[in-house]
């Protein structure tokens, strides 16, 4: 046994001993002006050391939950009974979930370059309306009629057979399970393999609500730095013999937001790596199909002979963003975990949906809407980047994805920046928030996929004004 | 502080312990063969009580994880490192999660007495279809764009207007929450209520798979009977005041499985009993407009005003399962909650979806079905209760909802009875599963609304014969 594992356990009893107090001051059983149970006393109860139960005191002394008063003991300055709860902060607090992205979303603005959805308007939509109405034909009952847990059978053969044909990977209908979007796919793979204090690697930076959800599972996040040509495979390597993380949650093709995409060689190590210290990977792949230049390598799943790569695939961030349609491909037994954190989930993603978009991806209309959808994106790409030329900025320009990954001049905030861009109705996602450690201040994420053309042109312009009176 | 502090603190306490090692077991770090370490070792590492790490090692012997050498100590006998286990007893050890309704959902038999669900023979498929095709004209780009959070604004207006008008319920458009069915809201407010070792209130019996969502949570249910008349509110009140539960999850219309329905009066109570405990009531109605004599009484939501009431509603159970949209009412801070949870579970139910059923929701033919929906379903639940008439079974015939609870002799094991009825392609749910104590093995739960007449008629007799032949 090793020390640290005395050290974590240690920081996890204290933290224990505080919430055991803040629950029982939130539900209003311990009120203002109680005195709290003396250290003796409380160490025996909880039978925890007298050490854990004096840190958890001085923590919530600072906190200024309880103050001291001299030779008598401990008493409760303030309590917060859940129902009553009034700000965001103590809501964050009770609960230590929470989604920043999302709050950056809900940001009301013209120029949007914080979501990475692609422009409604680059999809085929009248033609998808009039294509996929015939599937309430093809099947008169779908409206009336659940879908299994797992996913239509119909459409989880088709997707096995498109792996097959384009990645020449071998994978059988029952192992892939349909999901409400690649979030759904994230979250059920957190919520059923992830208990509090498991340790998770995460690149940095990542997608940020992965962070969120991973912090809100308990994990203990530790971050692998990404560059232009991967990572640095020793430091991955260490990381897995010290810490033993439950999986490895990356993004290695046209990732999010850097762009960056993971090379061949990388993708081998890594799925042996993941064998050797029994590390899971899960790869998150949205953005394999948005290619500018070549196609991108193949996923590491295709390496997989073991079964350590779970492989989250969401074609329908391109192909119907509406119908909310991801799938995950795992090996048994993993395979039946995600099931049934999927019954208990929602019973199984919506048949029409998986109907609808089964119908439309095997289209012939649809490889032409992607080469042209392709098309479409490079331009907007290219328009963001001659605006940004302009001024200082510095990115790498990406062969993939919907994401210019932006370094600012090392003075300047992305939050100071970003509140002088909200004032003129550009919003966009400051770099910490993509960080689980909250760093990378002067980094931002800009997307070019879901605004228009002429409004990419002008919100960039506002932006680099903004710059300058910083 | 109480003594029961004490007993739940420590046995979490060496629950934790056993989990610590048996995390390190499936992970391989501790492999077959190792010594553990010490007693006194390891209650000094993990800074608990020597008492607590020997109860740990005594349950690990128990279960044949390790095994006592004379004088030298605790060796290891098995690890099943995650990756590579088998069985479905070793994944539900290893996860806690389960799923046990869904699983007997997956028995294929021909007379399907298990699901609660409407055969969608009893929906109006044909006219449904066409008539939703107009919704790709009224939102052209429905299929390319993203739904909020929350859910469409004017399907939240609509489902605000009805609560006003069908109950004189005011509650704004802010505080509803639109679903993936109503699974995904007890899902939702589980994952952002219930911490650990938290007790819940639930009836006894209760609805499956809310129990293994409770359950998955961790936490600590306690149960409450429901009889044709209600509660015993004065042990209700006994339970809140003594065990100051965070939540009591119930559905007191055509409750399922009993199909009882709890009084006005006691609705009240309930309402300022939560008040008073701090026990938030979430009140899971999908069977309000089901009913066959006269309306139930009037949700317990509309008695609340305080915020104690969290309100779950699923029309789409009856009006269109295929497109799986609930909802749910709640008073802030807690949808704010509620709203992060939905965000990180799937960024929100797809438009298309909510703009079909709002559409239909709407319509004219919507009333027109739902009044011959209940007429098909009496007639129904009559021939399933004329079939078993020729039986010894029991049961109280129900006013509303889809099932009937039926009590077997008591010399007969619902689980006998039902591997008989397997091999005659009957299925039904043994009463055991819907009870969190896992007793009630002597009652069943047989469904009317899946299966058409004949087979009502068929099954129900096969069902009989197999009673006679145990």
């Amino acid at each position: 046994m090793k020390s640290s594992h005395r050290k974590s356990r240690s920081v996890y009893l204290y933290e224990e001993v505080y919430n055991y107090i803040q629950t029982r001051m939130e539900r209003g059983e311990w009120k203002k002006g109680d005195k709290l149970p003396s250290i003796r006393e409380l160490s025996s109860i909880l039978q925890v050391h007298r050490l854990t139960v004096f840190k958890a005191y001085q923590q919530l002394k600072i906190d200024k939950k309880v103050t001291v008063k001299d030779k008598s003991g401990y008493y409760i300055l303030d309590h917060s009974p859940l129902i009553t709860l009034q700000t965001d902060d103590h809501i964050q607090n009770a609960f230590l979930h929470k989604s920043t992205l999302s709050e950056i979303h809900q940001i009301p603005v013209k120029f949007q370059f914080s979501q990475a959805l692609i422009d409604p308007n680059l999809l085929p939509n009248r033609y998808f309306s009039e294509y996929v109405k015939k599937v309430f034909d093809l099947y008169p009952k779908v409206l009336g009629t659940y879908s299994t847990v797992q996913g239509d059978e119909e459409l989880r053969e088709t997707l096995a057979n498109y792996f097959r044909k384009k990645h020449n990977l071998h994978v059988e209908p029952e192992e892939l399970l349909i999901t409400s979007g690649s979030q759904q796919a994230i979250n059920l793979i957190a919520h059923s393999l992830i208990k509090p204090r498991d340790t998770v690697l995460m690149e940095r930076p990542t997608y940020s609500a992965a962070i969120d959800i991973f912090r809100g599972q308990g994990a203990n996040i530790l971050t692998v730095d990404i560059y232009q040509n991967g990572y640095n495979m020793d430091i991955v390597e260490q990381l897995m013999k010290k810490h033993k993380p439950r999986l490895f949650y990356l993004n290695p093709t046209f990732h999010n937001p850097t762009g960056y995409t993971v090379p061949t060689e990388q993708r081998k190590q890594l799925v042996e790596l993941a064998e050797k210290y029994k590390c899971l990977l899960v790869e998150d792949d949205p953005f394999h199909d948005i290619y500018f230049d070549k196609a991108p390598p193949a996923p590491l799943f295709t390496y997989d002979s073991s079964g350590y790569v779970m492989y989250i695939s969401s074609y329908s961030k391109y192909v119907a963003p509406g119908l909310r349609i991801g799938v995950v491909a795992s090996r048994q037994p993993l395979m039946k975990i995600l099931l049934t954190a999927k019954s208990l989930a929602d019973n199984g993603t919506p048949l029409l949906n998986q109907k609808m978009f089964l119908h439309y991806f095997t289209s012939e209309r649809m490889q032409q809407h992607l080469e042209k959808l392709r098309i479409a994106l490079q331009i907007r790409k290219e328009i963001m980047e001659d605006a940004l030329s302009q001024s200082e900025l510095k990115w790498v320009s990406p062969n993939g994805g919907l994401n210019l990954w932006v370094k600012l001049p090392s003075n300047i905030d992305s939050m100071a920046l970003l509140s002088k861009c909200v004032e003129q109705s550009v919003s966009f996602v400051p770099g910490h928030i993509c960080d689980s450690r909250n760093q990378l201040h002067s980094w931002i994420r800009l997307s070019y996929s879901f605004a228009s053309e002429k409004d990419l042109k002008e919100g960039i312009e506002k932006l680099c004004y903004c710059l300058r009176t910083l």
